[in-house]
Order: structure tokens, then sequence, then C-alpha cells
């Protein structure tokens, strides 16, 4: 354990032997598939949701309910006395977790959460392998922890808390963008505290104050009226997976910008000071090439890699199908081809008005030969925070001393919607405090959790919780 | 029935009275599901060789055999009792079928035929639903029946014929290519005979005198060595879904021309005989639009439909593939994606040439961000023969017969392996008779024969045998 931890010695014993425990906690709510995409696994979803209201009761936390929705179900716990002159800390996270193809690449089953030692710059610590260790059932039960230590061994807490865990994360989040603007009395707060996004190694915390955000669509191409022997009618007929190609490898330029008109009309340019800190980041094109495998970098020249990631808009395939996709072969020239597309924003795009500037070109460069139909996904904004607000400096605070080290600052690629849906409904800060790692297969066979960092985060939030309470 | 029958007035009764046992007996070999590309219907289609040899024995072929194979059996049947001085007829067929995905779209099940009054310009006859319907379990039948006719009712045949039938022509036809060069005695003959093409109309038969040959791949494109966070990796990554269309849209040129360079160097172009031949073939662009559905045509610019499909090479994409392909999303950048290419070619090109140079082009082409694989598999040489052998012209005779009208003369854009192996190892002129109709969507779901061409094929069958056996 860290020298510059200053809880007390009951709390740093209690911690210590409470390790196995809480680890053994966190592999069962691990175990249940709540894969919120799924239609299939709403039974699941709804376990994971009844198991989380036991142990935040458990935990010590009050008015704990399960708040059933059209979708999965939201939950919120409490606890409120200490006092009305102390601040309160609305902590976010989610339950649901993405889904788990491609099945065979996994080293061990996704939900059969399994502890092996760590490799390369993670040697020294035990790893947590399940699907939504760190993405984001781990970084969600740090807080829950960290509340239950304090509560057990002082019998109070330093702040009042609240907690509002969704179950849509992955999967568009509609219930909390509903709840939230709905109830701002009973989630009224001075600060909210996510724990959703990483570090940049062990060592090496970070606050992110920047997070892109993201709309996404999927694409029907339709030629002929039924799939056709590729034989009989090939070399007159437009087949749709050729058709569905040629329009989205118009999509970028050779130099991966973005062709779209008007795609980067509203992008906020990087300042001179923001590229200075953002530089300061020791994240090389090296490290991205170690931790993705990738044979070389891809992306804006204008632009460094990190810039790249969470400065820059992006346009994925995030899948694509047609035809026949399964062993063997068949010589077919298939009725319709598919692709799922996600855009990366930043500010200060639009998704709704990048939703219809994506469309738009794409029916502008659709063939005669093929039909192509377009269908939308809710949006969400992207978001920047500043960084000298007094609520990023405490986390800052709290990581200097349980890790003995000041974070650096930087701007995820990723989106958590609720981000800005909590900036307009309850016009809070916002503290992204994460405890991931790059290399945490997030959304990817073989996710895992760097357990010195889930241990050392317990203590990191207690750290914050208490320098919140303390009388500035 | 027509007119220009010529049968006996007891063969004429016979085939009438014969209708529903052939269909019945056409329905139950249908109803083996014997998709030769996919391992798991092996036993399948060995059922449905059994079957065929038990067929084959009841209709009074002689030395009928099972041939085991290292994939899927050969049957062989023959009946030699013409006497030397009559010439011999090799008839070839398949007992396999492609797959049926996607299955949902099948208004009824793929092995269970099932007969419905024809519409349009089929309209006063029944069709037959199945996978195989056309191609190609109908069109073997149709030979196998006619035989059995002239032996239950004149006790002999005008000729001598050899059957050879495989179960592997829609997954590559190994067994037969190694089966025909090695047992050329067994199988001598002045003709081969085969049904696996189509008609233009149920009242214009045509002979097939061209066929297209095929060359055909499996790509992989890889970038990253596991699936990536979309948010995390986007924009420094190069996703392989985008590279695979990058690549793929690169193939064509905006008139469908096909870029890869060296492609169309020996491409026999079309003389001005031909196209004036190809000319009277009533098949238009209006026509292949009421056939495939598709909202226009394809293709290069300088050659008609007729002549792009026939004449002219293609290359499709038969099936691609990458990243998260089911219902639901997911921010997903996947380690791979994968296509399945298959080129249609036509006289001189060869199959491993136009491999090597697709590979060359796809390897030049790959960005250094993405690492590119290509799997090819054995190709098919292109086939053209001349018009005006005797024995096209006794087919032609034969269908003038029983149609009342002469066919016309195309080139068809699908293969059939076996015509060159026939042509290479044997030695004889190829006759292609087909009974299949346009609209017969082979390879597609709702398969389909119509049943008057069932009919009428087993009278041209017949017509067929006696015009090769009748005294020069």
């Amino acid at each position: 354990m860290s020298n510059h931890v200053t809880t007390s010695t009951q709390l740093h014993d209690y911690l210590t032997a409470a390790r196995p425990r809480q680890l053994d906690e966190l592999k069962a709510w691990l175990r249940l598939p709540s894969i919120s995409t799924i239609p299939a696994h709403k039974p699941d979803v709804a376990a994971a949701a009844r198991w989380l209201v036991a142990s935040m009761q458990q935990s010590g936390l009050e008015h704990v309910e399960l708040i059933e929705t059209t979708g999965h179900p939201l939950v919120y716990g409490d606890w409120l006395h200490a006092g009305t002159d102390k601040p309160t800390v609305l902590i976010y996270g989610h339950y649901d977790v993405q889904p788990v193809d491609p099945l065979d690449l996994w080293i061990t089953p996704p939900f059969e959460p399994t502890v092996r030692p760590g490799q390369g710059y993670r040697q020294g610590g035990d790893e947590l392998f399940a699907r939504g260790a760190s993405d984001d059932k781990g970084q969600t039960f740090i807080h829950i922890k960290a509340v239950e230590a304090l509560l057990q061994c002082t019998g109070s807490l330093p702040v009042n808390v609240k907690f509002l865990i969704e179950g849509e994360e992955e999967s568009g989040g509609r219930a909390i963008a509903e709840y939230v603007p709905a109830n701002t009395a009973k989630l009224a707060a001075d600060v909210c505290l996510i724990s959703d996004t990483g570090m940049l190694a062990p060592d090496q915390p970070v606050i992110t104050y920047g997070l892109r955000g993201g709309w996404s669509c999927e694409i029907t191409v339709t030629g002929p009226a039924h799939d056709l022997h590729s034989g009989m009618y090939g070399g007159a007929t437009h087949n749709p997976n050729q058709a569905l190609c040629e329009l989205l490898a118009a999509l970028h330029d050779p130099d991966g910008r973005i062709t779209v008109p008007g795609f980067y009309d509203h992008v906020q340019e990087l300042s001179a000071t923001e590229r200075q800190l953002l530089a300061q980041v020791p994240y090389t094109e090296a490290q991205l090439l170690a931790d993705t495998g990738a044979p070389a970098a891809y992306g804006e020249p204008a632009y460094n890699v990190m810039e790249r990631i969470g400065a820059r808009p992006t346009l994925e395939i995030c899948g694509m199908w047609g035809g026949f996709i399964t062993e063997g072969f068949k010589t077919v020239i298939p009725s319709q081809a598919h692709a799922k597309i996600s855009c990366r924003l930043v500010p200060n795009q639009d998704p709704a008005e990048i939703g219809r500037l994506v469309e738009a070109y794409l029916q502008q460069l659709a063939p005669p030969t093929v039909k192509v139909e377009v269908r939308s996904r809710p949006g969400t904004p992207p978001y920047v925070a500043p960084i000298d607000s007094p609520a990023v400096q405490r986390a800052a605070a709290a990581y200097q001393q349980i890790f003995g080290v000041a974070p650096v600052y930087k701007r995820e690629g990723g989106s958590i919607p609720i981000v800005t849906q909590f900036q307009a409904a309850l016009g809070l800060p916002i503290v992204l405090m994460g405890f991931g790692l790059p290399d945490d297969n997030l959304h990817a066979p073989n996710e895992k959790f760097y357990l010195p960092n889930f241990y050392k985060g317990i203590e990191t939030s207690i750290a914050f919780l208490q320098a919140y309470g303390a009388p500035a």
C-alpha cells in the first residue's frame, strides 16, 4: 500500500482485510451477463440490477431502490446524514456490459471471472478477467466499497452521497436520459463523480476533461429484390456488397480525413495551451501500436495520435455484412448489404446535424443502381470541462495522495452520454476519475481490471470524499 | 402437349399417365438437403446419392454404382445394348444443391417441395418450389425419366447411354475432376449431353454455346491484434472494415470495368457475327430489371446486358463481414474483416493467372496499416463450342420438334466446371440443352422449376436420343 495513505490505522487495517471479500463480491456481480443491447439478455440485466440493490443495502446505503423503466432498470441509493452544511456527491456508474463476441478469442469465459498475474508493465499485480471487470462494474463497485469502508470504520460519511447506476450505458441510455431531467430535486448535488475512464499506466493517474460525443446509424443497401446467381446476372447488376464498399470507401480521404461535406464545420480546434497540455501525456505512437497490435498508426497527419483519439471526430464501420458469410462458398449477388456506422464527435459538433450531413452525403453518393436506407440512432453531444474547477482540483489531490503522482489531463475518445445530460439537467461540475488501463480490452475479448488499481481506487474514492467534506 | 410430338401413341399415353409419378419421385429426391458446401450436410448428400442409385436402377439403367471419393460420391449407370454401330451419349448432371440462406425469405421451406400455379409469363403451368428443383436435380431427372419411358414402351434405346452424376458441382467438383481423366475408356462416348442451363421463356428454347469460367478466393484484412473500443482507438487505427471497403471499392471503375491490371489482357472480343447472333436473343435491359427487381442495370456501357452477362468477365463480392453484425450496436473496431470474391471468366482467360493478378493488385493496394491475406480456391476455365457441330444441330432439331420453335444461341454467365474437363479428357462435343427459366431463382430463396418444361424436357430428351440413333 502507498506511503501516502492518510486514512486512519483502523481504516487501513479494515481495507487490507476486506480485499478478498471485495473481490469475491465483484466476481459474483460479474458472473451475471448483463448485456443490455441484446434482447435475450434482458433477464440477466434485471438480475444484475437486483444484485446491485442488495449489495448497496449491505454496504450501508439507504433508500436503495430498483427503478423500473421502459428499458432496463435504474438503481438509486443514498446516505444523507452528513449534515445540510456538508456537500453532496452524486456518483454515477453502469452495471450493463458490452456483447462478448467473438467468444472464441476469450482465454477464459467472459462471465467466469478469473484472476491471473499481470504481464509486462502490469507485472507485480493480479488482473481480473471478465466482461465488465473494468467497464464498468469494477469501477462502479470502487465507490460502493469506499462508502461501505467509511461507514463500517467511522459510522458516518464526510459528505452526503447519492448513487444513480444505470443499465443501458452500452445501448443508448434512454431510461436515464428520461429519469434525470424528471428528478432534479431528488438528484440535486454539488458535484458528480464518475469512474468510467482510464489511467495511462498503473502509476500514472489521469483526469479526463473531455469526452467525444457520438452519433450512429445502420445503413442498408438494396439492389435486386432477391439474391441472384452471380453467374447469371453478374456484370449487369450492381452487387449491393460492392455498392456498399464504394459508398463506405468514399467517406474518408487517403489521409483519414472524413469527406462528408460540413462534417468539420463546427469542430473546435485545439488551443496552443491545450496542445501543450496534451503533449505532456506520455502516450506515443509506439505505445498505441503496442496496445493494439496494429501494424501502423492511421489518421490525420496534422495531429498526433493522442489528439486524433481525443480531439478529432471519427467515423467508424463497427459492423458490416452481406451475402454468404459462413463456411463454404456460394456464388451469389445478395439482395442487400448492411453496415453499422458510429461517429465520435468533438466540441462543438451537434449529433443531429452530423446525422443529417452523413445521411445526405450517402444519398448524394448513392448510384441509381441501388437504394440506400439510413436509420439514425439517438446521439450524444461531446463534452469538455474546465480543468481548474475546485471539483477537478480535489480529485487531483486525492490521486496525488494515494498514487503519489499528480494526474495528467487528457481528452478521451469514448463517449459517456450521461455526462452532458447531468450537466444540462442538474447544472453541476463533473469529475471523471478513472482507474482502468489502456489495455483493459474494453468492448473486446479478455476485458480485465488491474486489481491493485481496484483497491487503490477504493482508497482514492475515500480520499476524494474526505477532501470534499473537509472545511473549506 | 405440343402438336409436334412424334413419339408413338403408346409412348405419348405412357408419358401422360406417368406425370404424377414422375413428379412424386422428383419431390422425394428434392426432400434430401444435399448441400455439398456445408460439411454438416455430408450425410444428406450421401443419402441423395443413394436415392439416385435406386431410382436409376428402377428406371432400367444397368451397372448402377455409387462411387466413393474423398469428397461426395459420384453415381454412374449405363445401358449399352443399342449395338456397337450406334452412338453413345454421355449424360451429366449433379445432385448437390446450393445453401438455402436467407431461410426466412423462402415462401415454403426449401426442402418441402411445393407446387403452386405459375405467375406472369408462366401463367397456365404449375411450378415446383424447392432447392435443386431446377439446379440441377429436376433437369438431371428429365434424362433418367426419358430413358425409363423408352425402355418401358419400346424395350430398348436408340443409342447407348452412360450417366455420370456428381455431388460436388456447387462446391468445387474435385471428385469428378479426378475421376474423369482416370476413367476415359469407361466414359468413352460420341457426345455429352448436359442440362444445367436455361431457356429464355417457356416457349423459347436456348442452346448455350459458351460458359464463363471462374476463380474465387477469400480475403482477410487484419488490423489490430484484437477488437478495439472505437472510442478509445478510433481516429488513430485503420478500421479493417474500412480498409476492406477501400480495397474492394478500388476493384471496379465507375463504369463497372474491373481495374486489376492485366485482367482483360486475354479476353477474346466478340466477333461481329457473334454480336449479331447474340442480338437475336430477346433479352433486354427491361427484362433483366423485371427478373431481378434491381432499380437500374449496371455494367460496361460498351456492351448490352446479354453481352455483359455472357461474354464479359466479372468480379463479385459474394460475401463480406466484419465487426458486430447482429441485433443491437457495439462500438468496436474489429481485428479482422473478410470477403469472399468470385470472378467469372471468359475465353481465353486463365483462372490461375487471374488469381495471381487479383492477389498481386490487392497486395499492391494494401496500405501499411493492415495486413491482407488472399486464399485462392481452384478455378474453372471458360468454354465456347462451335454452333454448327452435328451434335448441336441435333439438339436444335429436338427442341424444334417438341417446342415448335427453333432455339436461339447464347453464351451463359455461369460456369459448369465439368464442361472443359470432359472436353479435355474425353475429346467429345458437348451439348448444353437447358430447360430452366431466367427467374427460377437459382442459388436464391424460392428456387423453382416450371413443370410444363420438366415434362416437355423428357420429350425433348427422347427426341434427341432418337435423332442421335437414327441412321445418318
